[in-house]
């Protein structure tokens, strides 16, 4: 099959679709023929070399995936060869074929595209166990979400408001802010021009900044409050004030999916197919989706996902 | 009645035994002649002008105390005149009568005496709110208590042990060291000569030392681990690294009990009341006192306690 291989670390252009072997599914394990895929930060360390998939994920990036079931592996049960799926992956979305452990395996949401649901399993995931699992947001807290118009803040958005939460973002352009209101934000803070510290307090935040927004986050945060750190892209290593986090009885995370155990997965998948599919089968969470590339241009597409002024997903079809 | 005022903050000489008017119950509350109470760090805190009583307490120092119930408050049932109780107060036990909501009670154990319950509702509030509502410690996990032969350390030593977790102390001498393993660690390290952290790594780390101990305390932790800062001792600001907690899957909590609202404190005594009570009745669970002194000697309790060559509570008798 082909593939998109690391022959090396570095740029976009490192990116080098090749001609691979086949996977092949183990017990408990369906393989996929991939129709589309989508681009992920998580994807772009990697390139970086800076995020190696866990042990027995496959070497080639791609966090998530939809498609079509070609294989069943040994026990499998509950899903049959012709089925479109979409999947939560540890690797190997941007390949012709993925092996999947069936427990991360969605349906298709009744009534979208397999190219809209290849944007789906990633946000969705991240944005439950996170946000719901995790800090257990409540009806009439208050979420801030940083970066509101990446996949992951389209969909905290529109998660957040439907639980009945007051959702806050930030972002980066009056064109970002207008399209966060639009999906269900209750105020978008152009973070280039206000500090969002003033925008608070909140009960949560979902922060993809890391260190640099650490000792503000926990300013803003609220009595309780809860901050998950989910991304580091202004760096590790922050001032912590334990004891204002102290007088707030306040919380930091920090998490990813990737490197979960399998059983941690299938039980966030589980969750969000309860959770979220039947308000995406009803329309009333939708994916969005910036733009959809051929595989061809993943190095094109990894460009803009690093420029950030995509809003929502950048997918990539495979077929 | 008499109680310990605050003339000024500053050393324990500026700790003042005076008359003042007494307490009057407020509706759901009732009034406790005070047998004893005890010494806890916060009230150092107190005197020393850094930590002021949340609004509505009491202006003396004093978070516990046992007594006698003298008056019920309008609305009070469940409790009589006469009945022998220990406290978990917002403050004023150093005093001869306090004003206590119901919900704050708990009865004395079978079998032990008023000065020794005294000794029992701060550390097993603190204890339980932390190390099993929060963090939820579960048997089989590994606990790191700092500061392992104060009053905290010996009530989490006991429980962290008798709900199945290992649990690792930090202390300053041989003879905590030993008197640590007597209740139940299985190792205590002596911090001026080792690092904790090669003891680890840890589910949970219940944490008196703040930011001296955050870098370390975060590498300590394992997978999944919850650190839960209680105590500053330390200082306030330290380094946090969010890649490492992410890479962990950790947390950062930093909690104190005094401020809660009523409504969590009277939650979180009925737990204590359900969750450990039966065991300090069948004697598993033991209240570790250093010494008792009378009230009057308060300024050499606080000088003990900052001395930290004390193992356990230090108890402090009223009448």
């Amino acid at each position: 099959m082909k593939a998109v291989t690391l022959p090396s670390y570095g740029g976009p252009e490192v990116l080098t679709l090749a001609e691979v072997p086949d996977p092949v599914p183990g017990p408990g394990e369906v393989l996929v023929d991939v129709v589309a895929t989508a681009v992920n930060r998580a994807d772009v360390l990697q390139r970086q070399g800076f995020y190696n998939p866990p042990p027995g994920a496959p070497p080639y990036p791609g966090l998530e995936c939809s498609g079509t079931i070609r294989a069943l592996g040994e026990g499998v049960a509950g899903w049959a060869v012709g089925d479109q799926v979409c999947a939560l992956l540890a690797g190997g979305g941007y390949a012709e074929k993925v092996a999947v452990p069936v427990g991360q395996l969605l349906p298709v949401p009744n009534g979208l595209s397999l190219l809209e649901a290849a944007a789906l399993p990633e946000v969705t995931c991240t944005v439950w166990s996170n946000v719901f699992q995790l800090a257990a947001l409540a009806p009439g807290e208050r979420l801030l979400v940083h970066g509101g118009t990446s996949g992951i803040g389209t969909m905290a958005i529109q998660l957040g408001a439907r639980h009945g939460a007051t959702v806050v973002v930030t972002v980066g352009s009056p064109e970002k802010a207008a399209r966060a209101l639009e999906l269900g934000a209750s105020k978008a803070v152009l973070y280039k021009e206000q500090d969002f510290v003033e925008a608070g307090p909140f009960d949560v935040i979902l922060d993809n900044m890391g260190a640099a927004y650490l000792p503000r986050n926990v300013q803003a945060l609220a009595t309780n409050g809860r901050l998950v750190a989910i991304g580091m892209q202004g760096g590790t290593k922050g001032e912590l004030d334990l004891g204002a986090l102290l007088t707030k009885r306040a919380a930091v995370h920090a998490t990813s999916l990737r490197a979960r155990p399998l059983a941690e997965k299938v039980e966030i998948v589980a969750a969000v197919l309860a959770g979220v599919w039947p308000a995406i089968a009803v329309g009333e969470v939708k994916p969005v989706i910036d733009r959809v590339l051929p595989l061809g241009q993943v190095a094109e597409a990894h460009r803009l996902l690093e420029q950030s002024s995509h809003i929502g997903k950048i997918v990539l079809q495979v077929t």
